[in-house]
């Protein structure tokens, strides 16, 4: 990272603590005129938001809404403009799959092809969440590629995850899928030596499936897209010389943990057990990442009540996590997720930073405009870390 | 700079004034709430506020904790992480020597060495700072270097500097100091064919010193490290198309304002004289820089009631400030020095920019929290100066 010259990163301090509500920011409700956070009742957050530095994380460049990787990425201090993410990548890491180098990734869909090959329909009539497990091992046991590995991920209804390995492997391969059903499938074709591997190996996986479905009525061919390898990434250890570990229930928050070098401990199933969790390893690591989900969940589904219901629930935990006694502690979010717009959005979102070198002031409170006359104003995701870092006291002075 | 196109600097206009309070920022008192500034009685720094444009000035990129060169040279509208400024030459202009270019300056610790060569005392049992002179003033009259000028400029207790000329060299060679005791001194080697003839200099300074001093008891050897060239820096003239003056009580200030072209001035010997120096000089400057220590030293002691009332001295002088009748006029800091801190600290430092075309707000005062309601928010450190020459009608508009 550029701005933060390495030889100022002490390798030493305080504890750091990084809690991530996913989705947390929202936007005013159109007849009621509030947001959900500031519908809902959150003691503890406002009590530790007047105790500390407050203001918003805007995540990526003005009007750029963050998927969760690059959401991510920005608070973990890096710049997600500058990672190629593929989506690939995203599906492996979403299934608990550690993409290594040299190994790609694919988005897998079943699809139905017609006698000449012609696509039908590229979802394969939708087949259940279970159907697709069942595909995916006779699509195992029927394809031997030659000379490398595949793996293949079971993924929601037709999806699935294809990675091909075990290395030298380029991603610069086009998607098969045409996009528009009434045509066929693409050849795939690669725009390097190393692409052009993976390109054979995947002209071969299509093939080998076609036989290894040709019994099945509706799942009868595959299409792939979204080639990706794992990109190089200047680990925490590196790059802070912080000992990081990740507390996340969902898999994708865990793989892109790992990405930055975190290492991915035992989460537990909420963030009760999150958190009793985090104390006991408080010992073995100068930093926690701690996800919840549950608000981005709500807010995807548009439901006011049920993110101000999973908001206020996160609040009931807020002593737990105070009482981790850390030295430098920021609760924020990887992007909004207004519930009267259900998608994430570009908007920045609310931060609290706490530390004893924080500057509280009055009458900030935790939501969208509360948080507007905090002294942090908004700062961008990647200077997040830095401010951790130095509240821990573990930046030395730049130049004497 | 990239982000003032030189065909915009007219090169006449009003008359600017920076007003740098060195270590300006505080934190609150861990017990009363209130920083130093919000104690402190400021009726003229308050009213001043009042009449003016308010924010926040950020030195350095978020999280990074400036030294007073970095700090001044970010409100001087240069980028500090640009621009090398290594330790010698920090050690220079703080003993007021103008480094040239080519000349060579590093830092100098005097040592003891046992009858082997060993480093006994890195420190020499620290001499006093009179000591030191006289060590000093040994060493330059027993060493003789071949077609090289030596410069030794005595510092406090077992420090010194020295500085090798007459140019031609480089600064890229390691220190001689091991970092511990019970070692012998290193050798020095330069990485390039200019640095290998700063290390020969250095190898031959090092034999002949310890002939000079080998009838000292204590500092009988010598270490150097840090060794650093002046950097190239387009100075005021070229860049801003102003005719810079300097007022500063303190060496290492002057050095940093000489660095970029400003000519040093008599200061006097505190606030009061600066100012009445200051209204003489004004015919012959566009711009005057005036910078005051004694609000740093209290942070770095600690000791808020000293803070304070370096604070309210300096809130005395104001009206004479004012007096001086500048066009557009800046009070800020080089970076905060917290009592509750002791050290530098990376919390931005409250800005008055005052000038007949600024925005005041209600409601501002001048401290940590009663500028975030100001409009100018929270500017980076080299955005100051291009503000500076627009309140001073020496900007042209920029396209037509």
């Amino acid at each position: 990272m550029k701005h933060l010259p390495r030889s100022i990163v002490r390798g030493e301090g305080g504890k750091i603590g990084l809690f991530v509500i996913d989705g947390l920011g929202g936007l005013p409700h159109h007849e009621r005129g509030r947001t959900e956070l500031e519908e809902a009742h959150l003691p503890n957050l406002d009590d530790l938001a007047r105790r500390s530095s407050v203001g918003r994380v805007q995540l990526l460049p003005a009007g750029l809404t963050p998927g969760s990787g690059p959401g991510h990425l920005s608070l973990f201090g890096y710049d997600p403009l500058e990672l190629e993410f593929g989506r690939g990548l995203l599906e492996a890491l979403g299934s608990d799959y550690p993409l290594k180098p040299g190994e790609v990734a694919a988005r897998g869909n079943f699809c139905t092809l017609d006698a000449s090959g012609v696509i039908a329909d590229r979802r394969a009539g939708r087949p259940t969440t279970e159907e697709c497990r069942r595909l995916v091992k006779k699509l195992e046991s029927g394809v031997s590629l030659r000379g490398a590995t595949l793996t293949l991920l079971p993924g929601k209804e037709h999806r699935f995850t294809a990675v091909l390995g075990p290395g030298g492997l380029g991603a610069r391969v086009n998607d098969n899928d045409p996009q528009v059903e009434g045509k066929t499938p693409l050849a795939f074709r690669g725009e390097d030596a190393a692409s052009e591997r993976t390109a054979a190996l995947a002209n071969d996986l299509f093939a080998q499936a076609r036989k290894a479905l040709a019994g099945e009525k509706g799942a009868n061919g595959i299409l792939l897209r979204g080639f990706s390898t794992r990109p190089e990434v200047e680990g925490y250890a590196e790059r802070f010389r912080l000992r990081a570990a990740a507390l996340a229930v969902y898999p994708m928050y865990r793989g892109v943990a790992r990405l930055v070098g975190m290492t991915v401990e035992e989460a537990g199933k909420d963030l009760e057990a999150q958190l009793r969790n985090a104390k006991k390893l408080l010992g073995r690591y100068d930093f926690v990442f701690i996800h919840t989900k549950p608000a981005d969940t709500a807010g995807h589904s548009g439901d006011f009540a049920a993110k101000i219901a999973a908001l206020e629930e996160i609040d009931r935990h807020i002593p737990a996590l105070a009482a981790l006694g850390l030295d430098a502690l920021a609760v924020t979010g990887d992007h909004s997720t207004p519930c009267v717009h259900q998608e994430h959005s570009w908007h920045p979102v609310p931060l609290i930073l706490h530390s004893k070198r924080c500057i509280p002031v009055d009458g900030t409170t935790f939501d969208e405009r509360g948080v507007l006359r905090g002294d942090l104003g908004t700062i961008r995701g990647p200077e997040l870390l830095p401010l951790l870092l130095a509240h821990a006291g573990r930046l030395d002075k730049f130049g004497a």
